[in-house]
């Protein structure tokens, strides 16, 4: 049952296609238009190029390619220095258009590629892993990391199109498909308690039924939030609410060098955390940070440090982070299961003792 | 004589401030609001630190500071990366100011930082030479170099304000000023006939009384046309018109490995093989060509390769060049003294006899 849903931002609208896999996206019409008499070049993760070859060579034909690896190193300035090579090697013009194949990390580093090169050219984006799926097909965030923190440089740069095929996570590893978990958890916590609730009722399996119209409810979700504040400028609440669990994520990441956890394990320990936080904040109840828990468990999800971090260096971690404003910690907090608020004075105890209880020391 | 010229362009508008020295545009009032209750950081030429220290202590206090080479191996991904970090370590948020203060190099280098770190933050402009005076106060056109031509990354990052200091001339070396009224002769070639007539007249000296209005009228034309097309996305004329004699000139500097000659002195070359490609396209005099190469040359700049290039080697790097559109180049052309177009069906063999009319082989 293919669908679209229009991402509405003005001059920077575009549609988000949904269907089975790429063969039944070509057959429904939604890349002639993407393709008509433009130059193409195609960033692919090396995984998904050896799985999906065939549908790609479909897609694109014989556009020149650069497979690359996935994992957090990826977005490395040096990756993102080969990336431009490849564009200019294949001298690909203004006019041309870059095919973003790949899961979080190929569409950040692609999508940056594509709105630097020649200060921005077209990229369709095709997500393979839930979270790319349900994260980064709206946003238009873009970039890489450095040695100092996560996404500390990019773009916004919106893609022309994204096409979404749920078949690409048929061949997903379970640890990929649970971490993409973390994000459609988070987006009924930070907004809408009857999918919550849903995931509470029946944790999510890839092959369900409903697959398709979960992502697609993620995607609206976040469309919505999006559309009223696309630059995160708002001074509370809007886009940053998006952050729920990242602040903590984040700096679980950040200090076990990207290695230990995937993005969205960090991010399902930090939905913990930022339930907990809110319990000491009175905001919610030890009955609702139990709820989450279940939730967040019941996908195969952490919700505590696997092996104990050192406080002291996770606070610094988040220092670091980009929702730092004038020194002081922007948090993501529950008032409810379902609505999310932002907070800029919680105090740094409360913040150590959360840490503790997931397990830091 | 303190005046501003106001950059049109939506919320994306910010003034130009002109004065004397950077004591008179504090005193002027024009750094207040851009310093007051922010983070700031400086990227500073080397040498204007070295000479101007005192007057940017004056500026910036003790704010964290990154000096850098000008030159354009300055503008690589590694010095980008550079400074990058140098901002994460300074821990800048999103509210805070870069400073930028030297030549188009590090202009170009710094915006662009400017433009990436935390996907954008506010950078204020102060430029040094005559060339960033007149082409880099204007525009938003932010990059770097690859191997494989010159800025070919980058970004459309306009300054919160530029603050232009005549004073910062007296100490450029003449080499650099001249390469400064390359650009200048271009703007009057390309739209001010009155200007050009002006140069023709009296060539410009650094210590002419008319030297701020002639680089404020060279920043004014430059904001009509951007004002007209920001993007450069008009399909003929419009922005790309700036681009007169910088095909021919950044063939120049790339097969040259940018060392040869300084980009301004790539661009007189390359505004004597535009005239001469207006003449074989009849557009123009021999009469007109002898007029341009005559101002050009009193201004101490080249009309011809110092040292033959090969005619191959530069033709192929001009297909590398961000104006080519389907593998078609495009040139722009004088129609007059004053008046320029854009042109996208030159025949090669044209272009290649004005190589060989300015001393290739």
């Amino acid at each position: 049952m293919a669908s679209t849903l229009q991402v509405n931002l003005g001059e920077r609208s575009y549609p988000i296609h949904f269907g089975k896999d790429l063969r039944a996206l070509i057959a429904a019409g939604h890349v002639d238009p993407l393709s008509a008499g433009r130059q193409h070049a195609v960033l692919v993760d090396e995984t998904v190029a050896r799985i999906h070859g065939a549908a790609i060579d479909a897609l694109l034909g014989n556009s020149p390619r650069l497979a690359l690896p996935a994992g957090e190193r990826t977005k490395s300035l040096d990756v993102f220095g080969r990336a431009l090579d490849f564009l200019a090697e294949a001298n690909l013009g203004r006019g041309a258009t870059l095919w973003v194949i790949g899961g979080g990390v190929i569409g950040d580093l692609g999508g940056f590629a594509a709105a630097s090169y020649l200060r921005g050219i077209r990229y369709v984006q095709v997500p393979t892993t839930l979270l790319a799926m349900v994260d980064s097909s709206v946003g238009g965030k873009t970039g890489i990391n450095l040695s100092t923190g996560k996404n500390l440089v990019g773009a916004f740069h919106h893609p022309s199109a994204v096409l979404i095929a749920t078949d690409f996570l048929s061949s997903l590893p379970a640890r990929e498909f649970a971490a993409g978990m973390a994000e459609v958890i988070k987006t009924g916590l930070l907004g809408d308690a009857a999918l919550f609730e849903r995931l509470e009722k029946t944790p999510l399996r890839p092959g369900a039924a409903h697959l398709e119209a979960t992502i697609r409810r993620c995607c609206e979700m976040k469309a919505a939030v999006v559309e009223a504040d696309e630059r995160e400028t708002a001074t509370q609440g809007g886009r940053a609410l998006l952050n729920l669990g990242h602040t903590f994520g984040h700096a679980i990441e950040q200090v076990t060098g990207f290695s230990r956890y995937l993005h969205g394990e960090a991010v399902a320990i930090g939905l913990a955390a930022a339930a907990r936080l809110s319990c000491r904040l009175k905001l919610i109840s030890e009955a609702e940070v139990a709820r989450v828990e279940t939730v967040v468990s019941a996908h195969q999800l952490p919700i505590r440090l696997a092996a104990p971090l050192e406080i002291g260096a996770l606070m610094a971690a988040m220092q670091h982070d980009k929702k730092v404003r004038a020194g002081r910690l922007r948090f993501v907090v529950l008032e409810r299961l379902g609505a999310a608020a932002t907070r800029d004075d919680v105090d740094p105890e409360l913040v150590r003792s959360v840490w503790n209880d997931i397990g830091a020391g």
